[in-house]
């Protein structure tokens, strides 16, 4: 008997292949991208690699509602500014995901948003996994980094200036708007739920700041929350028990003219605690101003000083006037938020 | 005002800290490990690195009883099987892990099993991210492969013999033994539960079989669906439209006692499809039978000759006495599954 070997099912398989394999021909570092047990990466000589994961739940880092192409944009964009802060050159990721049905449309439209940022980065989708299961995308992102010259989140020091990327706070005012907290007018939440659901990491940025930055990190949960992991790496790396010391001029803080339109509470909640703001936090000698500003030139982007870095630990955050702005907010946490 | 840094929240960072950063100190191969926004890896020169990525959902790919320290062990041993398929040495892991509450018990005892393969195959637990939703589990594994020396799907050919390591079936054995479709004593059952919750990925039969298979891959969702990709790939590799074909000795499979007490039906379905495996399935040129016989003793595995890769396209299915065996077994599917 010579029965056929059974044609592969319209299923996990077919989709995988219809969707997923648009980086299938090798390309440099990537010989060999989807469709084996394992993608090959060939990192350049004089490279170490820089690898993240993050993953994103339905209902939780993203509204059911999404456009499918603006989700598989931003589940990338938000891997991508993990990379940023490293300083690396995005090399290659891989996809992970678990959907109740495989609705092919839909995932068409996820793969469409996600090739379109990484064709723009050159970074092969190299391979991944895909699932029955509630809807969950992981990915993780690997990049290339001269050795000894990422930028890490410790390495800053009492003196060294705390400036921020772009604008904060639209996409938590997008989130408010969602939720109905505020009124937006139709022309101003299309504007700043485009912070929301298509952030930009600030790839060209990290890499302009390596040799430049003593320290960085990017903002996911809110810059409060966030930095309090920079201060306490930074005194770890010094030997010191307590975080290093924050002056903060919440007023500094770079915002739209969109959120500078809203009530001066909301402003500070979004700014000081917004969350899903992906912009780049980061330190640098007083000095160094120049060598910033010249880096966020030639990345094309903003940078704005905010702040210093003190020997007293504790953060203080004050207003343009110097006085003490209260700025009790929790950092998020996926197991309280 | 000076108010204190927020103390971080008894809840993801805590969690994280507590059972995921026993890794965090340089060790060769990782400079950096997790607590950053990138972990740091640094290949020695002339490797390339295999990525290999699965995502594991309760219900789907585990039992919602499945105690935490297995599950922490397959995991990692799923993902560890596709390094051993390309004969990579593994060198680092990332994990993303969503889970409806923070059990920090259930963390650690699912952390405890992790590690104890990461430590027997020296490998990181590199980074990570953790957030609520429902149990997701997924891993990213890298590997170190000479450059060049990768074992493939594609590379088999005509007149090739087709192996496959260890035991085929017991996994499935045991699905079926859980579902109650087969009655087994209970020491059977706790002996090939074994085989389902603590597979033994094949890594150093997947190194010792470089420059010896001519392809090789993994066996997670059934020899014969596996295999399919091995025919196709092998065959495009070649330039021809139909896949490759494959004599099979079902007969051959090699099976556990346990198993071989079973009607023969079921041991058919468990052998040819059972699936969760973790087995290797490789080619080699039918006159390297002494070196891959050498690799297998070098690796401390047993390897089985079970059939022939042939030029025409189609499975032919055999008995030990050369008689077909019907074998029109769907493979597993995640959308039909």
């Amino acid at each position: 008997m010579s029965a056929a070997v059974p044609s592969p099912p319209p299923g996990e398989f077919d989709l995988i292949a219809r969707c997923f394999h648009r980086h299938r021909a090798p390309r440099p570092g990537v010989p060999l991208g989807p469709g084996d047990d394992c993608a090959l990466l060939a990192p350049r000589p004089g490279m170490q690699l820089a690898v993240s994961t993050d993953m994103l739940v339905e209902g939780r880092h993203f509204l059911s509602t999404v456009a499918p192409e603006a989700l598989g944009h931003k589940a990338l964009a938000v891997n991508l500014s993990d990379l940023a802060a490293c300083g690396a050159t995005p090399l290659a990721c891989t996809l992970a995901i678990a959907m109740p049905r495989g609705d092919a449309d839909w995932l068409g439209r996820f793969a469409d948003g996600l090739y379109a940022l990484a064709d723009r980065h050159g970074i092969a989708l190299a391979g991944g996994d895909m699932t029955a299961g509630p809807l969950n995308l992981s990915l993780t992102v690997i990049g290339e980094v001269p050795t000894g010259q990422a930028l890490l989140r410790h390495g800053a020091r009492p003196g060294d200036t705390l400036w921020v990327s772009g604008r904060l706070g639209d996409a938590r005012l997008a989130l408010e708007g969602f939720r109905g907290t505020v009124r937006l007018p139709g022309e101003v939440f299309d504007r700043v739920r485009l912070a929301m659901e298509r952030p930009e990491p600030r790839v060209a940025l990290g890499q302009a700041l390596r040799g430049v930055a003593s320290a960085a990190l990017d903002l996911s949960d809110g810059l409060l929350g966030d930095v309090r992991h920079l201060l306490a790496r930074s005194a770890e790396a010094l030997g010191r028990p307590q975080p290093l010391g924050l002056r903060l001029d919440a007023d500094a803080l770079p915002r739209s003219a969109e959120l500078a339109a809203q009530p001066l509470a909301l402003q500070r909640l979004c700014t000081l605690a917004g969350g899903d703001d992906y912009e780049l936090a980061f330190t640098a000698p007083a000095g160094a101003e120049a060598a910033v500003r010249e880096a966020a030139a030639q990345a094309g982007v903003s940078v704005t000083p905010v702040g210093r870095i003190e020997d007293e630990t504790g953060l203080r955050c004050v207003d343009a006037a110097g006085r003490p702005v209260a700025a009790d907010y929790l950092a998020f946490d996926h197991f309280r938020g």
